[in-house]
């Protein structure tokens, strides 16, 4: 057989593993949404159900592949966090993220129908994925703290522009025009002198975005059981089992890591 | 706003660059498909929905995606070849795999359907990925001819395996024992003499696997135009589009390179 | 100029910069020592001479290059530290790891005759290099126990092994035969019963290796001057300047950390 | 003993394989040579004895390490390509790197006597490194005929520019004023014009730079032997030894290629 001949082109496949003892991010996009989000008409500017679509996908994501910590969505980004000391597939850097993006990309259309029943998925959606390394438990939740004051940000702008644009009646050109330069406190203002609205009444899942995490819960069940000799009598029995809580919530700041010390714990 | 003081974050993604003037292999494996095949009752060896689903992600994501000259699949795996010219996304390794596997994910899920219509899917699958860079011509028709060395091996293996099992009433398990250490011409011979079976006769899809290539076709419509002062006519329009053309056939040798010379030039 | 047709080359040049608040450790090893030592006539199983020099060498990376703030030694390999905060040519991993080795491959040549005054250097030797990250402090902790380690291991093996042929007669293949296998007390025992040597009195230089730490020196100088209606007078100036220590002792365990804080502390 | 405690370190070391089948070139920098040749009183433009050291020292790294085929220099700088067939300590970019620039470091202070008799070295010099990976012949010779062309463009400038300072009396920040944005038939015009020369009668050394190529010699010499039962006579033996060419040659164009087929040959 021409085996062997051909054997030698394994060696092109270059190791890429990740440094021990540093937490992998994978951060996954969305390809062209904008695009996306249009043909499969979301609400602007956040769809509820494209959000919990996403974290839907996520903790599928989290159920199949081991030693993730931690996931955070904002907008149509989701973050993964393995744990620092994970060792799954080796530490390969290909390994983490064609896994983490294809089992999101497939979550994706799997329960579309769930979220969007009143909407047929028009054509399979692509996305990104990348991984960062980060070395310290500093730079881990500076990475959190980065991307939630980037989901600030833009939902605060996305907010105004379109209120601009649906009750204010401006084209988006003008929305856009109307807001060029203008600071955090401006956009406050024109909220809540032009539509009456306090940007910090609004929900929560919009303005901090999604955090997800395992928790060991202690389930207990009840049981029938017989010794020999003794009669039948009902047991309770304990199991540790993982379950996922989403949560909005400041993830800036100690309190977040001080209340979920079993992040970094291994 | 906080932004600043954790824009450092950024700096800890690494460049990923591939190297210029390679070729980009990227290889996708199913996860896990061997429970996968099982929970949805595909045939063995060969089941044709799911190779014909498998062609069907493949050619999708070939229209997605920038630069890709050829795809081949064999088993549950596929392989996408960027041309080595490309510089989609600035060659970034991280890009070209994960687009690529992320796309083929969502793909399976969408295309299900009309490949499976009496099968639902049950869960959303994983698939893995990895880039390879090859400096050569001849490097890039070597792995080709490696993946369809692999794939002529495992064909033959599983098809007289199944056979053992399935016509010849033996369990896995001595099916297992039965082929232990032999070699081809022997298991053509079993195939032959306790079942009739020759296997060059067996289709070129399972003992080949598939290739997709894109071909230029010039598509003439006819248009009906009026020029001024002329009377109206119709006038031929010819239109250079890509076609995809999946073949089964071999790529070891120098015959398949010489009949598809495009996938070479850029 | 046919510049502009050729500067395509640039792009094959991969980026390779280290991860961000990472320690960055350079090693360098003799090429062929073994021979070099032999040819120019090393005393066995430590020469004084070679270390001094090779101290003198690493003394010398260290004033040249920025942002080392530590070195350690053993046999014929020497660790270079650049500090996890360092920016130094934008922590470029080839540039880390080229500066040092040409560095100290100069200066072993260059200072050869201070520490060689009747040998003669018979023809230039050649080292090799590597960068090694380490994300945490403790990691950077336990690669110097690790090379510490391997220090005592080797030199306990050497002294012995030098004993048995310089004074008690064995050839080399005998005296490494006695030695397989043995443990550390058996070999102390050797030593001890054989040859009156208590390995704890060895010199210290020989059975730790040799530290080089930065240390900030309050250096006080008097100048006379003389302001404009006062008399001349001597006043006292004191600068901060870097002074170089060389330390022989253990690294292994916390009490050289708590009495070189400096190392880290940036 | 502490060993396996900290042998968890090993697996910090990353792997760093370079790309199979593809050309290594190691491209060696002087560190801060502007301030090394004014301190060593180097002849501007050009110093011969410099550029002749430079070569004995590429030539000793040629000796010492294996598989380079060819070294260029031009100014302060030395590039070695590795065949690309070379598996060299397993192609580690680093072993390329640290190897050849320690080689040419030692080398440097090593054979500095035999070219600067008149001159001491003052310190050991420093100099960087890089690899850099070339996928095809093509681009391994547009690798060469780009540094000749720097060659060529640096060259033609420091000529004029010191003719101007020695001969034409203007100081080095007029000088620069003057060649602001010249062309290079202008720079040509003002070395005929005003000092007689003709820049393409200057030394092939410094307007090509120097090739260096190792060439397989048939060494013949003659030995006395006697078999039983003849007279003793004298023969010839033959040996295949390599042997260095040092050229000063343009190696933009085919000419230099087709003239050394052996550079490409393995």
């Amino acid at each position: 057989m021409a085996k062997s001949k051909f054997e030698y082109e394994r060696e092109f496949e270059a190791a890429d593993t990740c440094l021990p003892n540093c937490w992998v991010v994978v951060r996954v996009d969305g390809r062209n949404f904008h695009r996306f989000s249009e043909q499969h008409n979301f609400v602007k500017p956040n769809d509820i159900r494209s959000i919990q679509l996403m974290n839907r996908c996520a903790q599928n994501v989290m159920e199949e592949l081991k030693d993730i910590c931690l996931a955070y969505r904002q907008r149509d980004e989701y973050s993964f966090a393995f744990h620092k000391k994970s060792n799954w597939y080796k530490r390969r850097a290909s390994k983490f993220m064609t896994h983490v993006v294809s089992q999101f990309a497939s979550s994706f259309v799997f329960y579309w129908k769930e979220f969007f029943p009143d909407q047929q998925i028009l054509y399979p959606p692509g996305f990104d994925g990348r991984v960062v390394l980060y070395p310290s438990e500093q730079n881990l939740k500076d990475y959190l703290s980065w991307r939630q004051a980037d989901c600030h940000i833009n939902n605060m702008y996305n907010t105004v522009f379109w209120m601009l644009v649906q009750r204010g009646g401006l084209t988006p050109a003008q929305a856009q025009k109307r807001l060029q330069g203008t600071l955090s406190a401006e956009k406050n203002e024109i909220l809540f002198s032009e539509f009456n609205i306090n940007y910090n009444n609004e929900p929560l899942m919009y303005r901090k975005g999604s955090v997800i995490l395992k928790r060991k819960v202690n389930e207990i069940s009840k049981k029938v059981i017989k010794l020999e000799g003794e009669e039948e009598r009902e047991v309770e029995v304990s199991r540790l089992r993982n379950q996922f809580a989403i949560l909005q919530c400041d993830v800036i700041g100690d309190k977040f890591w001080e209340e979920n010390p079993d992040i970094i714990f291994w």
